[in-house]
């Protein structure tokens, strides 16, 4: 492949809102209120466009013949390199919560620095994508504070995601070397920089919300590199188990 | 091919093995005890066994170069010609217990049965089978009695299981045009002439365990049909994704 740095930088990027996207459908029809249950669907069709947008984008760039369909459900769980956090499971309502708002901050700060990108597919992308993400946003810390700051159960709960969560939140900071290479191309965004906004974001609403924020010293990663959970094998088998069983076919 | 009825013979009995043991697998690793943990993955493990057995038979009626893995996982959904109860999910250790207690005690009577079937090969993997279905029988039960006949909880959520696998039970004894042919040429069961029996002992270990009786007038089929309910979708999707992302692989 003539372009594989920006090939790899394409699914790093693409790949978080794949599998997010993938958690996130799995609730649909499943509630907890006709409200969250659209929402949370709608936010899962946003993701899975963007999703499109980039892999037609990585097609073209691999010049290899592959469609968005064969990029998106014909790889292998090591190929996949999106961040731990978003393969997490859907627990309970707050787990699924906590998980959109942590990924959704970095999401729009990400988007924001991805849209000044000197490769402008990229940064068209982007631009079309921050209007998505700045509701989503909005929807989880809506919901942060709804429920850090309602019912003892409903505290207890938000906080008990937050904890178990945050152990993935540190690798979305994580520099690799696909990334660097774009970066020092003009392409790409240095996560590095975006830390320190990211945690202070975070921080603000949680206090908000009456829940404490995790003082956590050590940090899970490897899904950049295509190292997963045990979750992801399960993804992968529902998510291409169609594409894989009836090859080559449409919807 | 040649013998059409006897392959689906084969699928029709083998299929009960195959997702029964699939959906125990589930469990393995996720307690509730060690005791339980072990016991459920042995019968997984001896479902199996028995599968093996069936589909290597299947393979050599079949005489299309199809392995017992081809058959046990490269079929489509409709294909799949298992009754609908042991597709059901393990919604808690009660259900697991009503599934599998429900299902073994059709399971020994059948095997009783198919023992004296023309077929000697069939009927050689009866008689070997039966030895550990009597166990499974055993188990199964012992944990009804002992849940039915527990704490008020427990026997709220065996009474639950019950109630909710009962519309399942009556699928058993569906005799489908395939079970009548062999049934005539002697090699089937007709398993229509088990289900008086079938009740009476379930009722008995019901009633010892303190349990009601369901008095339902309405039951679910399909399966048999291949006409499966939702869980079946995801069963498949696990069951099948490493030999399809794989294709031939070996362990």
């Amino acid at each position: 492949m003539k372009n594989q740095d920006l090939y790899n930088y394409i699914l790093e990027i693409a790949d978080n809102s794949l599998i997010l996207g993938q958690q996130l459908g799995e609730l649909t029809g499943h509630g907890p209120s006709l409200e969250t249950d659209i929402a949370c669907t709608n936010i899962s069709l946003d993701l899975f466009g963007q999703v499109r947008s980039y892999f037609q984008y990585a097609g073209k760039v691999a010049e290899d013949g592959r469609s968005e369909d064969d990029i998106a459900m014909l790889r292998k769980e090591r190929d996949y390199k999106n961040v731990l956090l978003v393969e997490q499971p859907n627990t309970n309502f707050a787990y699924t919560i906590a998980r959109q708002f942590l990924f959704d901050v970095f999401h729009l700060l990400f988007l924001t620095e991805l849209e000044k990108s000197k490769d402008l597919t990229l940064s068209a992308i982007a631009k079309k994508s921050i209007k998505e993400v700045r509701y989503h946003t909005r929807f989880s810390t809506d919901w942060v504070k709804r429920l850090g700051d309602g019912t003892e159960e409903s505290q207890a709960k938000m906080q008990e995601a937050i904890n178990d969560l945050w152990t993935y939140t540190n690798e979305l900071f994580q520099v690799t070397s696909t990334c660097k290479n774009m970066v020092d191309q003009g392409i790409g965004v240095d996560v590095s920089k975006l830390k320190e906004t990211y945690y202070q974001k975070i921080g603000e609403v949680l206090t908000e919300s009456k829940l404490q924020v995790p003082d956590l010293k050590y940090f899970q990663k490897g899904g950049k590199e295509g190292i997963h959970t045990e979750h992801m094998g399960y993804i992968l088998a529902e998510l291409q188990y169609m594409q894989r069983a009836y090859p080559n076919m449409e919807w």
